[in-house]
């Protein structure tokens, strides 16, 4: 019963299989291998257009260097209030970029539009005191484990088109959003106006394969640089490359979300179904947050399950009783039916 | 024929099988679990000492993150003249640990003590102006293929601790040396004055494991918020752990190191007793610098051989002949003699 | 009628009188002219203990330099949501410091003492994932022209004391504060728990005179290299000593903030006593802010008046009627009554 | 008997009676005052071309921003192994830019073009790990007192164009060195290459007066960020504009380069006449570098004068005997002739 985080699972046999059998041999370093350059093209078969690839080890390293490639002297990146970058990063974008991130509030984890607009507003390009909007970035799936629709990414595109500010996803969920809308990686990003992904595949099967594709390689030239001097040029970089090669052999990622999400489904449809426990919002993609009652919650751990408790959003204090908790639940391509099944009776009583 | 890098060598079988292995199961991240613990422990019995070890993605990583970890505004990071640190980097020292680094001169890749000594004099901690000596890192192998002697690292300890400057080990072949030298981790380290050190896997046999050894754990205080605001903390870092427990396991390393020294003392000894072939300078790991014929060079590369043409010494303009070539050879784990000896009869004609 | 900063207004005469003096001559550059160290002990007697001083160019430069001394990787600095530090220095402070400034709400300026130990609770020291409190700084006098009382100061103090946060004191408008409260420079500080001083006379008479104060000097031994490096060591620096020379003399500096605040006590008194026009909060330094007539704004600006149009606070978008405006106005050491009755009679119409 | 440096001296009467002068009334802040406005164009008339010009408070903070402007990650900014940029300035230059300052030797303070060409080789623009070549700063007049011909400037800049490096002219002593060549402002800069200059007049009468200029004022877009980022935007900006507005009257500020000028003329004829003194090589604007015996420095402190040994330069380590030493003597508008012959006297004996 591990809901504490999908990248608390291992990493899927095939990808496993593919690193075994990648140890043989010699390859040229640094990116530099037929394997690389393969699974480059590869990506740019997967979002149906010529792109800019760069595999890095961390998703934290992915947003940061992807921000850190549009900054500007006292720039400043809009994401939501509770996103990774702004909560969960020990200010590395701040760190590599040099600009301030600043948190727009939004109900279930997705921006509010309208508050962003107020926000960028506030940071003419013109006024040297208050600083300048420099990029925006959002995250699909969201922290909240909901989803952005396309008509949603619209509206926040739109916003950045009309400023000319570069729009970034953080896509360490990318799959799990992908499948939960059934789209494709193209209607899900440049085709909406993303210019920058942190493409993320380590909480979704890999042990550590993430990359940052620029949809305009152009905006890209800068980056091999980047990327080296923050560390992040891994000499043996075919071993990233085979995990994504086995990633994408035959659509494995997208079966490894669809079997995540399929997961949350079922804690979403037993925990709606339960005595006590409900959704705290609802969610699409491959995290469930639940209000359980603490005597479940203290069950559950007692039979060894793993979950964090989460920090009421301070806009709905109310949201939780006296005698409950909220929980955050994570699934994965390696949860299995039986976890999920042990979980629901463990709230039951 | 590879002999372009240690690094386009894979990884060795008992540690992609370790890997393998590792993907199962579930186990809490970002460097909590208990493998995570167990190698950590590892280590410190491998150094004999309690220590603080932080794992991270690459050897840049590794030494940019050691060196930031006791810089101070106005920084002056000492180094030899074609260290890794400076001249293969990129600036990252530089840019994590805000200190210039100032490359000092010294025959076959190692710091001159004296040199060493004057340019220390040169930054006093109190002229705001110069900006003032804060660190000091040497390179084990160094980046010529050789060695310093125990008594070679007292004496730049020596002037470490006189001057109160931290001193940093660049292990990106650690093992190479310690099997060169047949002395102890401890011994090649703590035991001289080592305060932090750069412990190279990756290199050797692993695909990708790095780690920062701190010998005084209380320095070691800030390195957690480092490493994160680096991008630098694996969510899977047990895949790291498992590779250094392979690693470590009935002391592989040591005889890979061995196999990879052995293959380059089997072309040392070649190209001496070789016609129209020599050695640059002597050597003791796993690199080999040789002056052979341009016709042996582009006869080797006609038959697949890969290594890299190395840049002639400024201070010796006349090591090598108009008909010649400066050529840099670096065995693996996973070198073969019949590569060696494939080798030496192309440079043989 | 120049009301729209006190930064509008020059030096006063006696004050670039005394620099007119200091012309003539030599003396040892770089902060160590005997003048420079005059002023520094200067300095110690006006707060009444052994202090470190370092002489700077700007507000910004005090402030930036005076956080990034204390600063620590995945440092959160704390001030108010409408600090200077945070609203209007194009992110120098993050700049200098590597931290993340994060607004704390609060009522008239001041940061709310609950709502900072709900976001300090936020950071704990010892989870890498959102970074860590690393230190507080208030503004006296605030950028909405009150001042904290003692009793208010004491308890951020306290906060800053329980949570180990070093507390620092942006003092841009510190002599107003000071002449508002009556209390000495010793009891608005240290005596209180501030750590650092941000020592602003530019806005008070000179042209330009911030100082850097520590009042543990233990706490200062990197600021010389700090300064250095941020480009801020003047070699002429006694020139900014020549100014608080005569700043200090006879008071001079006290005498300037009471004539400001008097000035802002005139605007104080006839807006309250006037038809339409109302104060939008009380204000207690040299800034008043009040709530008028677009039409009497007009008229103002019509006959020459300078003042600015404020944004109404969020948390009180009921504050401005339609047909009105909020405007701040700031008297300086330079503003006569003259300027002030005539503004206010543009305000009786 | 002041040699120790220009700037020692205070600031010019003119000069001084300009900034009290100025003291009286009130004007927009931040730059945006008619005097600003007034004394920019007057920038653009003495360099005779559109351009742009941001006042900073220190000549640290020119060079630093002048090279922030251009800086891409892993840059490489080349400077003559002895410039202030990278031997004096703590640091400032790399912190600001991010980019590695690297010395490049020549001759009496000149960058040698071969080793320049030799450098910049080896830093080419598609290595990763080396870094890349971002810029050339050169001294105008140099370190050693040299001053670069128009047709050695012709000859770094015809470097610069080939790679495509923009070339900055550090201008501490712009004017002794316009004076000593005797062309004008345009054809000691822009005329000859040069794209960003750090205009310095704080040397040469001005108590804190430095300018940076950009002859394409296009390429200085983001420098009001860089510069209010970096806290040297002034409040009172029109107090440094003041004092530009007096160094240009009249040329008041070539005459006073002439008289420093004169003074060293005077102090070299002396010396070159001297027993037992000889200039340590040939200068031509306000600094003398002298070989003087032991005796004669000691009899010249004695009787009050101030003046720096200087180091022996590495690549003449003969050039001063085991009874001598070698001084740096800096003459400046404020030297007077009286002064000189003194201490012409003290070496007389």
């Amino acid at each position: 019963m591990y809901f504490a985080s999908d990248n608390w699972a291992g990493a899927h046999r095939s990808i496993a299989e593919r690193l075994l059998r990648e140890s043989d041999g010699f390859a040229a370093a640094y990116g530099a291998s037929d394997l690389d350059r393969r699974v480059e093209r590869r990506f740019a078969e997967v979002f149906e257009r010529d792109i800019a690839v760069l595999f890095v080890g961390t998703g934290t390293a992915a947003n940061s260097l992807s921000l850190a490639s549009v900054q500007r002297p006292g720039g400043i990146t809009f994401c939501h209030s509770e996103a990774h970058v702004i909560a969960d990063e020990c200010g590395a974008p701040d760190f590599f970029s040099g600009a301030r991130l600043l948190g727009v509030p939004g109900a279930e984890g997705k921006i509010d539009p309208e508050k962003l607009k107020e926000k960028i507003t506030a940071f003419p390009q013109t006024a040297v005191q208050h600083g300048r909007a420099t990029a925006i970035t959002i995250t699909q799936a969201t922290e909240a484990g909901t989803v952005y629709s396309l008509a949603e990414i619209d509206e926040i595109a739109e916003i950045a088109r009309k400023d000319k500010l570069p729009l970034h996803m953080d896509g360490a969920r990318f799959a799990n959003a992908l499948v939960s809308l059934g789209v494709s990686p193209a209607e899900m990003t440049w085709k909406r106006g993303i210019d920058m992904l942190s493409f993320g595949a380590t909480k979704n099967g890999c042990w550590c394969a993430e990359a940052i594709v620029f949809f305009n390689p152009e905006k890209a030239r800068e980056m091999p640089f980047i990327r080296k001097r923050a560390a992040q040029l891994f000499s043996k970089s075919r071993f990233i490359a085979a995990q994504f090669d086995a990633y994408f052999e035959n659509d494995l990622w997208l079966d490894l979300a669809r079997h995540a999400n399929g997961m949350s489904d079922r804690l979403r449809a037993g925990i709606t179904e339960s005595n006590g426990s409900r959704l705290a919002w609802p969610t699409s993609a491959n995290e469930v947050f639940a209000i359980i009652p603490k005597s479940a919650a203290k069950r559950a751990e007692e039979k060894g399950a793993k979950f964090y408790a989460w920090p009421v959003p301070p806009a709905t204090p109310e949201l939780v009783g006296p005698d409950q908790t909220l929980v955050r639940l994570v699934t994965s391509f390696a949860t299995e039916e039986a976890d999920v099944d042990d979980f629901l009776r463990c709230l039951a009583g």
